[in-house]
């Protein structure tokens, strides 16, 4: 088998800069996690928090130290420096080669879909962003690395995608229409839901959106390389 | 102009886990920052070192220290920690928008190679690993964000490939072939790369092997959203 990991990234329409914050670690014993941010409000500021978080996540887990308690960790961080005044979404996909598990943490009100062969889940369990309420936690889901499985995270950009006309993005519907077409590729996924937002917004996004998509596939290469690859406007 | 960063990274044959450590951030203020780091000797105990020396040159790096000032403190760390007696490889490539600049810090013997349509050049000034002496420095170049320039980064496993076989890989003669062939794509320069590499260790490789290519192309997406795809067999 061979995991993809694609991430689409976009800031809001006319801000220099994207408030959501994306940080790649690998994991002590192998794998890798990936830490979703979406800071309060756009621009400057925004960055400035999801930064915050993304960092204090990726350091304690860079350490070892478990999904859970590094979200936990982050919340109290950011709920103790800003005085509980400032929120922030918080996703960690995690692959975790010791349980040979895909590990989804979730401090978002927005779901996480898990699309298999047979079926489309939503993982919609109630989920307070972090950095507003004392004790806050994540809502923790961990499914087996099968072959065959894309996993959708993404922050509320893309499901308000169409705000400014009214006429707000229905992921869901998408995801299952991207379900049914049968798309294989992590990219091809996250590229069609960003290219499927940003036509919603007419190609001005009203807020920061950012996708990730982890596909487990058969595997696609001849040898044993991890790869990486990066692209950003200039 | 859009900027694309490719890695492709291989462990030792027969080792569960490269010693090498990849880690990237965004930096403050936009722009990016790779950093690659060689762990003296291979499997657990490499990863162990390399993850230290990147975890803290990454953490100074989003903290927007300098590319030079992060690499001395991984350095002072490593040496503190290990009295001297252990030694690593760093190389940080940083895309900085401010002053729109790649930024090229190297601790490490293997050269920097620099492609532009008119030549190919190495940036090979002697420069030592990290963690042996008191005050090791990085060598630091600045070239100009434009389009058509490749820059390829390495550990040493890629210039050591084929020494089972007493007949190592000519670095700069693959690059040069690259060159004249006109390839474009990161990914194909550091996946062309790897193959080369691999065939030259029948397919077993000697050692860790990473190879890091940042190219500045004409822009070839129609939206400015940054992506990201990873892919790691499992």
């Amino acid at each position: 088998m061979e995991l993809q990991i694609a991430v689409s990234k976009v800031g809001k329409y006319a801000t220099s800069e994207s408030g959501d914050s994306l940080e790649m670690i690998e994991r002590p014993g192998g794998g890798l996690s990936l830490v979703l941010v979406d800071g309060q409000h756009t621009g400057r500021g925004a960055k400035t928090i999801s930064n915050l978080v993304a960092r204090k996540a990726v350091g304690l887990l860079a350490e070892g130290v478990r999904d859970g308690a590094a979200a936990r960790a982050a919340h109290d961080a950011l709920f103790t420096q800003h005085n509980g005044k400032v929120q922030a979404t918080l996703n960690i996909v995690s692959v975790d080669l010791v349980s040979k598990t895909l590990v989804l943490s979730r401090n978002n009100p927005s779901p996480i879909f898990v699309v298999r062969p047979s079926a489309v889940t939503e993982l919609s369990d109630p989920s307070r962003p972090i950095g507003l309420y004392r004790h806050t936690r994540p809502v923790i889901s961990e499914i087996p690395l099968q072959a065959d499985t894309v996993v959708v995270v993404y922050t509320d950009g893309l499901a308000t995608a169409g705000t400014r006309k009214g006429k707000l993005m229905d992921v869901r519907a998408k995801v299952e229409k991207l379900h049914t077409a049968g798309l294989e590729a992590a990219q091809t996924w996250a590229d069609r839901l960003l290219s499927e937002a940003l036509s919603h917004d007419d190609g001005r996004p009203a807020d920061d959106i950012s996708i990730l998509v982890a596909a487990v596939l058969k595997r696609q290469t001849p040898d044993d390389a991890r790869r990486m690859l990066v692209r950003m406007p200039l």
